[in-house]
């Protein structure tokens, strides 16, 4: 590509509304534009690496044996009606009706769409296993997009569905797509973890994610370096320590205080000097809409997800609803206004973290506006209902598996395995005949990666303060070759020449032709991020020699015009292979 | 692609809703399944062969020097707006609302957008000649989907803009792409014409559809076998027979008659015993709201496209909105009710075709319930206020650049070129400073090739009563192995080498390594379509051979098993050479 002839419109300032570096970098390098908030334009650049990282997606899901197929983007409601998500999707859904009326939505995910592609033509357990995907754009409905292509509202996905006649055959496809994923992340160069992610609400039970490290990763994860278990913080089982206070404890007299309009854990505990790790922090959630108590220390965050999931096991189902009470709620239940709840005389269960049980001499709201109490002990001054691991986990908190120190990390979530089991075969009676004759719901695994989403994350792991600095893999071109004088004949022959010479062995190359000051074409190329640079120069040409530089180098070499293209495409096959 | 293995599902009845062979064949083939009316997902197979045609227009329009980019299909309604098409689309354009109640549509095409983007990142005439292009699903909410791939609401497209400093080099960038689209329809095996077509209100001068020559084809086309002028009949000129009726033609005399209740041609024509062709077809228009009427001959057609153009023309401005007058409008103009219009004392403008110059003794109606005239004669009985070519082309018609007759055809529009002018630019304000600084409204060229739509023009000129018979070039295997008896080792064995050892050589090959009586197994690989077949049985196995039969050949021949993988790649690269 000649850039003269190119549309690589670069910028130097960054966009107003860009928060992170990838957004920054590729809208400044001309990879991409918006058209509307969430929804972006691929420009030349930004469309080839794309369509490199769909290629490597789409060689892994081949040799895994999965199938491409290309589903639809707009979706009858039918089938949404038959899931049961028409009405519990939410307002990502984008609903709209055709000239005719009829209800449709712009796909979000294909579950719908596959499951039922399958059941129409899928009869018998010689058809299984049998693993669908499709590379194609989705349109969900975001309320706050943001971080440019990292949270969009338009984007392409690449999603995977495999069908099996059993738990077991599910739980197989389930694994050699998570190696696929591995080998995906890998081609791509991501320092990432496989994450051990919740299930929700589907009622499978395993998921994870593929999270990519970065600073600006809107995940949080905590992973053991002793055990190398790796889980987002909503997940991560933090090791129990069930130890109740020491039987030698000196329990103090418990003892209301004023607290006037102190009502957060930080103001209450400047106001009496305890330490938050001191503190009974009580919360009041509604479980379908009966009120219950939460009880975490005051340096910990409560976990709604480990919260349904303890609950699900303690009552014995599933909670369908789980939300903060409302102020009106709160009062309801503890007589006090927000900031003033406590365990004490509560008339509504109590659930408590492990961590609550090694607690002596706490603070506590006093369910009294104002009033808090001090020097509060379980057991002698109130019940707990149960104790369960109800908190986030943090950086320095013991692991669940091994006991050792967790490391805190933040993630790019780009993909996500998911075992989903019959919860769309069975409301879309999607079933086969298995070897006895007899129907059977498909068991299903769904499996996502985020393809436009993958290209920002690449950025954010790939760049320094003058720009992008491309994986070869994912370049849009290998490298750049840059005539300094461009009114040199010479120097334009030779670049040129080397220009076609590297085509030839099949190199993808920009020449850089434009009548430019070279400052301001170095600044592009950096900008860019072409993994490798040769430079023409009339200096260094009288001597034989062009300038050789990598992106991620500082130091450039002088080396012969003869041996350049040899040396270019040496180091492009060995980073490709 | 072992079958066993894949997602094939063959059907052996035709779906109900098919009026075309390639919708029944595609459906019956497993290539292609519909979700909703005019909306399909395309099944493995079928989207190996979509992938093929894109690769191939992907590789000529790279080699045009046009860039591909990825625009998104939800756009913003402010650009249509601008643009003024959010009034004037139609109901064909999906407009919905977001989370937010900001307006959107679902793009039909993309003129906008591309606009938006190139007025934002293009200044100076030095960024041009530029042509941007996308492989991208449109959605058109088609009033009556139909005939499967060939008129859907979903669908792929490539759709090419070009941009351009003057017209010179808009009509330079129109003729790359013309000559673009001849090779990838050559590289498609297509039979095809490029078809001068109408340019409507667009403003253009240039206009030519790609069209596939199909009896199936929505588009009736024309060609000279003389001086090779094509066009589609909406716009092709027919030689003008100004000639008035000769001097010494003997006039009847106008007489009225009673036709009770035969208002159509046939029905008066059999009723009076004149022949159509001496009819004088009266209608009434509304030209943006004033009534004229349009005279052609009995059996001739009005062309509402040649209509517009002419009073363009005759009237110094374009007409916005031409329609067929209602029946109020009709009686309103004409003082009888609909199916007794003609042109004595109508005191509206009359325009007349070419045609009815040289009519003598025609017959009319006399604009009263159930009367016609006979031996009308105009000059005499009634003033024509202008003549004109008003009329659609047909069989047998004088070709209008040479004379000659026309032959017809039914076609397949599978592409289409256009010079926009500044239309767009206009609207959005899309300009560039030339060489002297000064502010240039860009000229430009739209190109759009119906991507899906080919993969059914493919089928419906390769195709017999067995099946599909794919051109080697998007056949989604080249080959197919088909062992006959799946239960003999030796069988399988040679089979399984012989898919190996093709694989090995860059053949697509599929194995029918299914458990299923051979029978079966050959109507399946004919519905399918594969290119060759390579049979495997115990009896040629002992002599040491294999069939090999071609698709389209009812012959067959005995190979060598040696030698048959040689064979095959030898005749897959001839073909795709």
């Amino acid at each position: 590509m000649r850039l003269s002839q190119g549309f690589v419109p670069t910028r130097k300032e960054d966009p107003s509304d860009a928060e992170v570096i990838s957004h920054r970098l590729l809208i400044r390098a001309g990879y991409i534009r918006m058209l509307a908030r969430g929804i972006y334009t691929f420009m030349p650049l930004g469309w080839r690496s794309v369509k490199k990282i769909e290629q490597i997606i789409r060689e892994e899901m081949d040799a895994s044996g999965a199938l491409e197929v290309h589903m639809p983007g707009v979706q009858p409601a039918e089938l949404w009606k038959e899931s049961g998500r028409w009405e519990h999707y939410g307002s990502e859904l984008l609903r709209f009706q055709d000239r005719k009326g009829a209800d449709f939505c712009l796909g979000p995910t294909h579950e719908e769409v596959i499951t039922d592609l399958v059941r129409n033509d899928v009869s018998s357990y010689k058809q299984l296993p049998l693993n669908l995907y499709q590379i194609q754009t989705k349109f969900r409905d975001e309320p706050r997009p943001r971080f440019g292509l990292m949270r969009g509202r338009e984007f392409i996905m690449k999603d995977a569905y495999s069908f099996d006649l059993d738990e077991a055959g599910a739980l197989k496809s389930y694994d050699i797509m998570f190696e696929a994923y591995h080998r995906i992340c890998k081609r791509l160069g991501f320092e990432f973890r496989a994450v051990e992610a919740d299930t929700g609400n589907i009622g499978g039970t395993r998921s994870h994610e593929f999270q990519v490290l970065a600073d600006t990763g809107e995940d949080q994860i905590v992973s053991c370096p002793a055990c190398n278990y790796t889980a987002n913080v909503e997940k991560a089982e933090v090791q129990v320590d069930a130890s109740a206070r020491p039987a030698d404890a000196q329990l103090g007299v418990m003892t209301k205080v004023e607290t006037p309009a102190k009502r957060t854990i930080e103001e209450v505990s400047g106001f009496l000097d305890r330490r938050a790790s001191q503190f009974i922090k009580t919360l009041i959630f509604m479980a379908d809409l009966k009120p219950i108590a939460i009880l975490v220390r005051g340096d910990h965050e409560a976990n709604e997800i480990k919260i349904k999931s303890f609950l699900a096991t303690h009552l014995g189902h599933n909670v369908e609803e789980l939300r903060m009470a409302s102020d009106a709620e709160v009062f309801e239940a503890t007589r006090a206004p927000v900031g003033f709840a406590g365990p004490i005389g509560l008339k509504i269960p109590v659930y408590a973290d492990w961590a609550i049980n090694g607690l002596v001499n706490g603070v506590a709201g006093a369910n009294e506006k104002d009033m808090h109490l001090v020097d509060v002990n379980h057991g002698r001054d109130f019940e707990v209902t149960a104790f369960g691991d109800l908190r986030l986990a943090r950086e320095g908190d013991a692991c669940g598996r091994c006991g050792g120190p967790f490391d805190a990390h933040r993630g790019i979530e780009v993909g996500h395995v998911f075992y989903l089991g019959t919860k769309y075969s069975d409301a879309l009676n999607a079933t086969v005949q298995d070897e006895e004759g007899k129907k059977r719901a498909l068991v299903m695994g769904c499996y996502g990666i985020g393809v436009t989403r993958m290209l920002a994350a690449i950025v954010e792991q790939n760049h320094d303060e003058n720009g992008i600095i491309w994986p070869m893999a994912v370049a849009p071109y290998h490298v750049v070759v840059m005539p300094m004088q461009t009114q040199d004949a010479d120097v334009m022959e030779a670049a040129n020449t080397i220009y076609r010479d590297l085509r030839a062995a099949g190199v993808e190359v920009a020449l850089d032709d434009r009548d430019l000051r070279p400052g301001f074409k170095f600044k592009d190329a950096d900008l860019i991020g072409f993994p490798l640079r040769i430079t023409v120069g009339a200096r260094g040409l009288k001597e034989g020699q062009v300038e050789f530089k990598a992106r991620r180098d500082s130091e450039n070499t002088m080396i012969a015009v003869a041996a350049i293209v040899d040396h270019v495409a040496g180091i492009v096959d060995e980073a490709l292979r």
